[in-house]
């Protein structure tokens, strides 16, 4: 391995160790529920988080790298058991550079439901470009659940996906992406909800969730 | 410039600067989806967020300093996304001084349904001197936005408005009258919500809200 | 004065100064909208907090001594606009040594509905002995609102009372002890408020409410 | 006594102290309304939270020491006084090793309308291998709330009961166990909570309940 992967990796396990702060900072994650993983830029090399261990306790050099079979190639833990579902992505979405899993409760709460999150938010506009779409059921412990995020994904921009019963998945260009659509998941997953508790909010016609999807993409930020 | 006006802008980003702290503490803002901005007093020069950064790396010397056309005068990145709208704001009423822009959970659930919120508290009668209004919805990226917020507060006390399927504008004599604004939107906006989930709360006689703000607005305080 | 009694008026500002810090972190204050106060034991020297001054600025110098009439004897800052109906509660209860108003988001939903809180939770039966009683609308200015809170709580085990949309006021020994209420009134408004969000809360008999009373008045704590 | 169970006994102490803080991180309980204790292991002393006492005023040498018959065999204070339930647990389930309970407000939202929760999420399934289910109504003062826990969770896999009008019970190998099964059960409470406010959530079948907890129980984690 060259000197420059070895240091891409050694950066990476820090942003991924990181990164758990802003699922805990945002609500997002209860006790070990939650999980980060990245790509290493130009390799295929993932950096998650180990099965079962405290955010508190997180360490850069408790980061766990794999292959995209799910070999583990450094590290002393076993990687998180979603491991097998990022992995998936990965191997079919080579655009993709972070992977994120919670169970945020807004969101969650939603997809115990089996609904879809509708766009009725301009911010849900920016960020999805339209609802948030529902996955199907699937068991952990095989490849169902990577391959239902990614077939749910196709059609959609949104970068996040709501798995029926279970929880969170979104993907970013790197980690930090992918967290900050978890983020913004929750939030708008919350605010939908509550609006709906009293009534129906009004829809977004499809021309304006272009307009304001397109601008956020290219114009917002720096 | 005269070395009065410089220092009153540097003092003016300070202050915008660390008002946003004020939006995370009261839990009104998410990742990086609310700005603050001040006209320094006794010019027409606006100093406001710059855009997509995050809280945390924010500090005065990256606040953007505009004129009223948006024209950045200082500063090397470019200004949040919702300037134009703020700089409408300012165009329109001379005496405001600070105007914020948040996407606050329970005030953005009622702008979801195009609801205003009714004034049932004590404390809305207070702040608000009677419902918080809803203005329409509007595209951003044109003066729409702006305008659409100074035609919906006037005729109404009230220094915030909710914006149909986005948010909350609210103004004041200067940034921190309006943080406090949109912090109290928030507030009441949560309190209305929790309470008409089991009910219809009690209206308040406009004789009782016009005694409330008129006592609020000229005793409260120092 | 005596220099005991100076002593004890100093030490009271550093208690009720103190306890507004409680106020904050159970989530029952926005911006500056509650306030503690205290009578100072063995006197009727009352010391509460200045109007509209932020928590954050709170120091024990800055708090004000009245007597029971509102004459402030010490202090540079005008009492909160609330200390009347403090000041009446502490004329007609001279068993009461500390007071506390909040407009404690769940506590002031059912207020705003003018409805009690039902006795569903043995947390209830604990601290309250029963509901959370109502009091009636009243506008701040006057001893209105003193005179309903003292007539409320009349009949009653709580050292608590619901305004009708306004807040909460909660009394106790001293003022630990009405933050204590407050922080409680707030508790059981929540979890109360939940449960019937799905369905009717099952009752608590009389005879297992005077039960639990009584076990936590005498046995409870050190 | 040995030495070594001296030393055991002082380590519980600081284990039982300091979870309390994880209760309070993550919004279990109110002022003093939940207590966490341990099982010394290898012997028959209980370690508990004392009555009553502020969770900023913990420290490990203010913890109560008992028998199983709730005889103080060391501290100052009273234990909790729900020492009785604790200690019914202890002596009826030889391989519960800690106890927690609190008043969490879903949970006991939940427990108010005597209801179980659930299992419509793969966390619950995971976690607790099904519903969580609802203990009745109990008197504290006597043995009858810890027969009713341990009845209750009888039949169950469920390390966590909620009992009516009261609040949570949970058990654990260790403290920190019950205290992970006290966050979860609040956590699940929550989410289940919110999915039903606008519908009613899908079930998980049978077998894939099962599935997921027989592969959580023994894969997860290191």
């Amino acid at each position: 391995m060259s000197f420059k992967t070895t240091e891409a990796i050694e950066a990476m396990k820090v942003e991924v160790c990181n990164l758990h702060a802003e699922l805990l900072r945002w609500g997002l994650v209860t006790w070990t529920s939650g999980n980060v993983s990245g790509r290493v830029p130009g390799t295929d090399f993932i950096v998650i988080k180990p099965s079962g261990v405290s955010y508190d306790d997180l360490k850069p050099e408790l980061m766990v790298v794999t292959d995209l079979e799910g070999k583990v190639l450094d590290g002393d833990l076993k990687p998180s058991s979603d491991a097998e579902s990022h992995n998936h992505v990965y191997q079919l979405m080579p655009e993709v550079g972070g992977v994120v899993h919670t169970h945020s409760p807004y969101a969650t709460a939603w997809a115990a439901r089996a609904e879809s999150i509708p766009c009725v938010l301009t911010a849900m506009a920016d960020e999805f470009g339209g609802e948030i779409p529902l996955g199907p059921f699937a068991l952990i412990g095989s490849d169902a659940i990577g391959k239902a995020i990614v077939e749910t994904l196709q059609g959609h921009r949104s970068p996040a996906v709501i798995m029926q019963n279970h929880g969170v998945f979104t993907i970013g260009k790197g980690p930090k992406a992918a967290v900050k659509a978890a983020v913004m998941t929750e939030d708008v997953a919350r605010t939908v909800h509550i609006s709906r508790q009293l009534g129906e909010p009004v829809p977004i016609a499809q021309q304006n969730i272009d307009a304001l999807y397109d601008r956020y993409q290219n114009v917002y930020g720096q």
